[in-house]
Formats: structure tokens, C-alpha cells, sequence
């Protein structure tokens, strides 16, 4: 895939008297295989686009050897590596066995799927969404009538985008079935994984949190019964593991090469393997995570590619490295752009970070400009030393921007203060004056060190105090605030301190923040304590109050699930 | 405006005990100034909105007042400053001079637009385009049906925009003359010009490059009538000036607070001026470029946002700095997204860099993923130690992305190789596995180090050797190549390698960049010299050979007009 095929190239590029063999146990290669769930979804249509360069030409054998001076061995598996001999033992589907001398070898045996925990029966419609082939069949059965109920299991990357591909075009009466609280758990934290999820309004789907799957039986037509941990059962034409995926090391392992505690292959930052002259890549390798500077594992393809790249250079001689990854991924979801770069705040506090973390709304672009859209997001920083972690956003906007920007931010190492001296492109058309990340920045630095507190939405039942709402009255009438408030629009705040003075802790409330955030400021500057305001503000609260999670829990919120930092 | 408010703001929350004054000329404050080209073309309908706070409350004295602490006379002119005494003169609208004493004072006058060279008559329909009046007297005249016929002096950033809000919504016909040879000229090199140029295809406007105005009269309907310095004439309803703007120092001039080469006023970190206890931020101020360390002018809301915060900053006590700029910017033209960040290779040169550069072509996203659109971009970096020197992009996608993250590089001086190493959020619906930032490193990497030359598609009169094109038949058939050129296919120029081998120097030709490189790489491999592909493809070229410059020059390059470097 994309590891090997860019070793492959680069390699021949660099190295003109190399003979370069890239050896593939399926039938073909370099299949974009980020692109099979808009295959399955219907949005590519023809399974050849997955396979043709942009000008047409289908990337097999003959093309690989022509334009990319490699040769191409497919329907061949490497059953083992002779490590002293330098030669590898191949097996063909005629099942001939013969072996290969090589001076270098990358492995880049890419990752597999999870297993499920469960039992489960074999047929045709329970399948793993991972290769080209469970996405040609899924295809065939749609189009044959054969589909009109799914179950997907995991609500992982690939369990979100094959919830908008089962239900955008065909849709598929889809059961979404993930064992942890929320949507992308691990990749998100809950509250941004609530705005994630209240914005699936897809008729089509049925979300179950929280729920584990017991085993997969078949009725007497083959179709599959999902039974729940929860006694119940789902029917349903078709069922996708979408577990999540794990390094394919079944080789490396083999011939002692060493693996780490993510379990996928430990190199250095030129892509070595403990043994000698041989190299690996892609996402049977761990890699260092920027942030922990310790060993993590990403699936992305991305940094596939460019790990490819880096052990065609080692090999060449050349001395580029792979420093590491921060972690960025992007994901469209329906109308929204999901993306985050960093350690979220639960994984930060995991490995010991004393957390800050502020949360925002913003338009996307000045609110007189036409066609404005909201943007979302949540800044993690050590509480220490004010050092960057990382960075979550959702909405219809340019999310992919700040997560971009803000990964080359964590690759510096970068505090505070460097996100808010950061530049951008401004113009009104895709941006505000002051970007989304320097006033994350700017409410962070408010927060350590003028003791404003972005009160986190997730822990609004935790709170005891007086709540303000400092929005207009035609505001509340639109989007009421769901717990008893005072109502005071800003401008009329100072006027009014006096006797909204409080020896209680007061929470400001507004539409996106930044009012509520002033009405904060004008309390504490007047020596009041204890002042906070609702990070993102009602628009964010009311959307999380909308998912899921939150719907099932009736309103009042399982706070021993919920982690957070930013209340004393 | 931006700096002004935003430091009175700030330094009312950091500062409790402070008695604060925002002091201004015009009969209102805290205009969206960006904002009025599009209340101009009435994308913005209501001015009321570009005063207004998102939630409709317009940001007037009482405003200022309450919610951010801040007491504000308008239409009050500050006369002079007296330093030694620290106070200032004022002078309100009843021409009552009057004092004001201060402890801290802020300079925060902005820019002003720059004088025609030429004499013109005083008219309303001849008018800059500046001050929220400018663009109120504007709509009422074109309300009145007075606008059928147009003229912008100016292809600069306003002048860009004002072409789009007259045609746009109004069908005005435009004429824009601008003295240098493309539009937007200092802010993008010619070639990236003339595909910006290209996309201009509005049968409204028409565009007169390298055209000088001699002077402007009116007729006896007072209707301008524009002159050019080649005797033609234009006889229009309403001229704009867009010559650009420069900083407004007459106040601080008068009080000896110093001025740099670009007539701002000098500041250090935190925007001290020379004279103790004075400040100033804003457009009316020098920065230092984040490349060169030396002293520029960047006339930006975003920066003067920022540089008015760290004002206050200082003036509270706090330790924050204003490190400079990278000259970021973006604008939106029709489709087109329009964005560079550091130098232009024009600019370079004249600073005495060695440059290298290169130009490319990529789709946002994977070929196979719907609602593809092409990027176009080029990189300038040093060729003595490969750092990083600008990035140009153009294009209908995610321009804006890239160019903020390139701006972080800059700042933090960053190489070829630390582009090449940069991680992105990759999904298909909004990149490519390998970035556009990556291919420009890699191409530029490969240019250096491995001879494999970029070769600007302005020079390609210059070439004297031999084309071969590697598209596809039909993709010829459909896009031809303007020159001579062999046919062949990508995957059969290794077949045919010793019969093209040539003593000549060899072109390779494609659609957007990758297989002429490819076939350019084969070449050099087999020992061929002298070998190049044409940067961003036919795509590139077939379009700017598109553009007013080329068409007038009869196909034929004004060479001696042509800087770049990547030919020897």
C-alpha cells in the first residue's frame, strides 16, 4: 500500500543500480484504501478510480515496472525471513515456494484489523470493512437489494464514515453500536464527541453507546442477529466490525525483529529495525509521539507515505529522519469537519500532565459576512509550564486549518504565548480578524493567569452558584438556557453590579462566550471571586444537551465518567 | 479602529484603576474597515452590521462604555501632543480646543490612503476607496442607477476586491488600470499573477495592465473622464482610487516620535515609540519581517488586532512581545482563494537572497474523491542553505490552510526539510495523503539535490531544446501543448528511452507536474543531461498563457521583464 509503493519509487529514483521488488500476497496494489468507504458509500463510483492515476492509468504490474522501475510480485506471501542468509521464503497462489535474496528489505506489512471479543458466525454479510474486497461485496449486496438494515460495530474512524456512507446515498437503516460513552472515544474527548454526535441527525441512524455486543448469530436465511450484553437483539442484513486496527507484525515477529508495547515494529528515526538491513514502514511501526516524546501507534496514511519516503532515503544513503508524529487527523462526518492534533485532556491526565483546557465557538469568518459558520473547539495545555497539547475542533468550516497550524505548533514544542502571536491569513471571506486559535490562546492565558474560569459544559450540574445570562432577551427567547438563570443583557452588567454582587460563585453565560467572558471580567476586576463563564456558551451547551449521551442520562449527568479540569 | 479599540479593551481588563480615552476624528469608531468592500458590492447589505457585535448591538460610545469600560470622543481631532508635559490637544467638531492630561498614550492613527501621481478634478464619482463614506457614497450612486460605467486605479488588494463588488451583484462595467504589468504586483510573482489574472473572466471587466493615468477630468455632467499616459481616454461614471496606504504619522512626527524607511513609526516588542510613555499599534506603525529581520509595513486587521493587545500588554505591565511579521495574507477574487506568506522571488532577489524555486499544480484531494479542485503554488526558499523564503497559492480549495501553516514555518525559520517532514490532517474530502506543502519540498529537495530541474513555465520561450509531452492522447487531444513537442506516454518513455535520448536539452511536459518529473527522473537516471519538466504542468502554463499580459504580448515574453532562476 502506501508505505511500500513509496519505498519502492522513491528508492528507484534514488538508486539507479538497485533491482526493486515489491511483493503483495493480494492481487493488486496500491489501492487508495482511504477511499474504499466512499466506494462502499457510493460517492466513488467505479472501484477503478481507487486503483487509476489521476490521468487515467491503472497502477499494476506493467505500470509499476514502466514509469516506477519496479518490479511487482502479487498474490505472493513472504511466509519467513532468513535473516543470516539475507533471503526471504516466498509463497505463491499456485502454492510454489521459492525463495529471494535481498541486500535491503523494508517491511511494510501494514496493520490488520481488530478482532471482535465476541463470538460471531461466519457469512457473507459479517464482514471486517478493511480490504478492497469487503467493500466490492458490501457494494454488490447494496445493489442487489440485498441491504436495507446494518449494524456497525465500533465508532471509531472508519465506523463514522461508514455510518455517512450506508446512510447518504443508500440509506441503510443503520445501528451504530460503540462499547465506550461516545463517538471516536480515545480520538476525542466526550464533550466534543457530544457536538460530534448531535449533529448526526440522520433519521436513518440509531446510535447505542455504551453497549457491548455479546456474539453474531445468522437466522435460517443468513441474515445476521446482533445479540447485546443487554439481553436484546438487533436483525440486520449486513454487519461491519469496525474495531479499530492493530500492526501486522506476524512476520517481523517471526524472524526477532523487536516490537514495542503498541505491539507494531520498533525503528529509529530512519526507519531501521533492530536487524541489520532491515528496514520497516508504515503502519506496522510504532512511532514517537511529539508530545510524550514516548513510543504511540497511528494508522494514518499520511504518515505512511512519508515513513516510505524517509527508509528509500536511509537505504539510499541520504540522511533524512522521521522525527514523529503529533497525532493530526481530519474526518468528515455528514456536513461537519471533525479534527484534532495532540493529546486530548483524557489522555493528557492518563499519562500524568497537570491539565488546563479552555473551550470556544466562534464564526468562521466576521459575523457581517454572508454565509457564516460556527467552528468549535477545545485547547489542552500543561497547567506547568503553559505548554501546548493539543487541539480538538468540529464544525462546517475551515477546521483542517487550525489543526494543521497547530500541529506544526506542537511540533516546536509551543506555549501559550505562541498561539496567541500567531499569523494568519486574514480575510473576511475565511477568517476574523483574531483566529480561533489566538483566542484560544487568549482565554487560556486568562484563565492561569487572570483567574477567568472557561467553566467546561460537561460539568454544568457540578456547579453551585448563580448563573447570569447576559444575552439579549430576543437571544434566550431563541435558545433558552436550561437552568435557571438570571437575565441580564452585557451592556447593562456594570450598572447593575451592585446588586448582582454575590457571595455565591457566579457563571456568565452567553451565546458563544466572548460576552459572557466580558461580563466575567467587569465582576473580578470589581473584586468579586469565584467568577467563571460557559466555555463555548449556550450554543455548545444546548448541542451536547442534544446528544445522545447526554438524552439517555436524562438530563442529569454520570459525573464519575466525566473528567475535567478546570473546577476547584 | 482595530489596534485602537482592541488596546482600550485590554487595558480596561488588566488595569482596574485606569481612566481610559479613546479618542478619534470620524464620526463613528470600530468600523469593520475589511468589511467595506463588500457593504461596496452589497454582499454586506445593512451598514449598521459592520458596527454592530454579532448579537446585534451596535458598538457606539455607550457601548464602549459600559461593556468594555472605555469612554470615547468622536469627531475630535488630536491636534498635537505636548511630550514633555504629557498632554494632548484636542480639537472637537464645534472647534473647541481643549486638553487632556495622560500618564500612557497609544498612537494608534492608522493608514491613509496614498495620492494619485496625477492631477485629477475634486468630484463625488472620483473618490478613494477608504473611509466608511467612500464606500456609503458609493452604494447611494449606484442605488440611484448614476453607475453603469466604472473605472479602479489600483490592481492592489482593494483594487482586486472593488472589481469583484462592482461586477459582481451591481453588472457594472470596470475598467482596472494598474501600472505594473499583473495585479496585486510586490505581493506575488508574475506568473502566480497571471493565474490569478486568468481566472478574471468576468466579460464586465476589463483589465489594462502596465497603463499609467496622465490626469483625470470631468465632462459637463461631471462625469470623470480618465486620460492615459498613451493618450486614450475613459469616459466613466465613478473612479476609485486603490493605490495602496500608508502609515498616517503626522501627529507623531510633529512630537519628534520617530519614523522608518517605510515612513511608520519605529516601535520596539512591545510598541514602545522613542518618546517614554508613548505607544502605538495599528497600521500607523513599522514591524520588523519575520525573514529578512529587518524593518517592513504590512498594512493587516489581524496584525493591528494583536499589536494593540500587546500595547496594552506593556502598558499593564506584562511581558508579551510582538515578534514581527511573515507578511501573511488572503483574499478571495470570484472562485479563487488568493494567499502568500514571506517573500515573493521578486522581492528575495532584490534582497540580495540566492533563490531557488518551484511551481506546482495538485488536486485539494485525492483524484477519485468528487468536487476535486486544483491548487496552484509556488516556493521560494534560499539555495545557500535551503531555508525557507515564501509560498504563493492560488486555487478554489483549502488555500488559506497552507498558507498559515508555511507562515509558522517561517517563524520558526524552518528548511526544506522541515517541510518535507510536515503532518497534516488527511481525510480524502479535504487532501491528499501527501500535501502540497510536502510536494513543494520534495520537489524543491529534489531540484537541489538531485538536479532534476523545476522549470518556470514564464521562462519557457527561453528553452531552446526539445518538448516531450507524457500525457495521454486524449488528455492532449483535449488541453493541447502551445510548442512542438514529441508525444509519448508516460509509461512507454522507458521503452522508447534510446531513441529520445538527446543532445539536446530535454523538457518533459504533463498535466500538473508528476509525470514530467517522473520521466525527467528516468532520464537523469540513465545519465541524460540538461533535463527539466515544466513546474504546475500544461495546467498551469495553458492558463496563464490566458492571462491580458501574454495575450497582449502576442505570445511572445517580454523576457527582459522576467525574473527567476531556475534556468542556467
Amino acid at each position: 500500500m502506501a508505505a511500500g509503493c513509496k519505498a519502492a519509487a522513491r528508492l528507484n529514483r534514488i538508486c539507479s543500480n538497485y533491482h526493486i521488488t515489491i511483493i503483495e500476497k493480494k492481487p493488486c496494489l496500491s489501492v487508495s484504501s482511504c477511499g474504499l468507504p466512499y466506494y462502499a458509500g457510493g460517492d466513488v463510483d467505479d472501484f477503478s478510480e481507487l486503483i487509476k492515476t489521476s490521468y487515467g492509468v491503472i497502477r499494476d504490474e506493467q505500470y509499476f515496472h514502466h514509469v516506477k522501475g519496479v518490479d511487482v510480485l502479487t498474490n505472493t506471501l513472504v511466509s519467513d525471513i532468513n535473516t543470516k542468509k539475507k533471503e526471504i521464503i516466498c509463497c505463491n497462489i499456485k502454492d510454489e515456494t521459492f525463495t529471494l535474496k535481498y541486500d535491503s528489505l523494508i517491511i511494510t506489512t501494514g496493520a490488520i484489523p481488530k478482532e471482535p471479543p465476541f463470538q460471531y458466525q461466519t457469512s457473507p454479510a459479517i464482514s471486517f470493512f478493511h480490504s478492497p474486497l469487503d467493500s466490492k461485496n458490501f457494494r454488490e449486496a447494496v445493489q442487489k437489494g440485498e441491504v436495507e438494515k446494518a449494524v456497525i460495530i465500533g465508532g471509531g474512524f472508519i465506523g463514522c464514515e461508514m455510518m455517512e456512507a450506508l446512510t447518504s446515498l443508500w440509506g441503510i437503516d443503520t445501528v451504530i453500536i460503540e462499547k465506550e460513552k461516545s463517538l471516536l472515544p480515545g480520538c476525542l474527548d466526550s464533550e466534543i464527541s457530544y457536538l460530534v454526535e448531535s449533529s448526526v441527525n440522520e433519521s436513518k441512524i440509531k446510535l447505542m453507546l455504551s453497549e457491548s455486543v455479546n456474539k453474531i448469530e445468522t437466522d435460517i436465511n443468513n441474515k445476521p442477529i446482533v445479540f447485546l450484553e443487554n439481553n436484546s437483539k438487533i436483525n440486520s442484513d449486513y454487519v461491519f466490525f469496525c474495531l479499530g486496527v492493530k500492526p501486522n507484525t506476524k512476520l517481523a515477529l517471526k524472524s526477532n525483529i523487536k516490537t514495542g508495547k503498541h505491539s507494531g515494529i520498533i525503528v529509529d528515526e530512519q526507519m531501521r529495525t533492530n536487524i541489520p538491513d532491515i528496514w520497516a514502514a508504515g503502519d506496522c511501526v510504532e512511532v514517537k509521539n511529539l508530545i510524550t516524546s514516548k513510543s504511540d501507534y497511528f494508522s494514518f496514511g499520511s504518515l505512511a507515505n512519508r515513513m516510505g519516503r524517509i527508509a528509500a532515503d536511509s537505504i539510499g544513503g541520504k540522511s533524512f529522519s522521521f522525527k514523529g508524529s503529533t497525532g493530526t487527523f481530519s474526518l468528515k462526518l455528514f456536513d461537519n469537519i471533525i479534527g484534532a492534533t495532540g493529546l486530548t485532556e483524557e489522555k493528557a491526565k492518563k499519562l500524568g500532565f497537570i491539565t488546563g483546557s479552555v473551550i470556544g465557538c466562534w464564526p468562521d469568518r466576521p459575523d457581517y459576512y454572508p454565509e457564516m459558520k460556527n467552528l468549535f473547539g477545545k485547547l489542552v495545555y500543561d497547567k506547568e509550564n503553559l505548554r501546548l497539547l493539543g487541539l480538538q475542533m468540529v464544525g462546517e468550516g475551515e477546521v483542517t486549518r487550525y489543526i494543521d497550524v497547530f500541529s506544526e505548533l506542537l511540533f516546536h514544542k509551543s506555549n501559550l504565548e505562541d498561539l496567541v502571536n500567531l499569523e494568519h491569513g486574514y480575510t473576511p471571506a475565511h477568517s476574523s480578524p483574531i483566529s480561533p486559535l489566538n483566542n484560544l490562546g487568549y482565554m487560556a492565558i486568562n484563565q492561569e493567569c487572570e483567574g477567568i474560569k472557561n467553566f467546561n459544559p460537561l460539568l454544568l450540574s457540578t456547579f453551585k452558584g448563580i448563573f447570569i445570562d447576559v444575552r439579549e432577551p430576543y437571544e434566550i427567547e431563541s435558545n433558552p438556557f436550561q437552568q435557571n438563570s438570571i437575565q441580564i443583557p452585557l451592556s447593562e452588567v456594570k450598572l447593575k453590579l451592585d446588586e448582582l454582587k454575590s457571595e455565591k460563585p457566579v457563571m456568565f453565560i452567553c451565546e458563544k462566550g466572548p460576552r459572557s467572558y466580558e461580563a466575567a471580567r467587569i465582576f473580578t476586576k470589581h473584586g468579586c471571586k469565584n467568577i467563571s463563564y460557559l466555555g463555548g456558551g449556550n450554543l455548545f451547551y444546548s448541542r451536547i444537551m442534544n446528544s445522545h449521551f447526554i438524552k439517555n442520562l436524562d438530563n442529569t449527568f454520570d459525573k464519575s465518567k466525566v473528567e475535567t479540569n478546570s473546577v476547584e
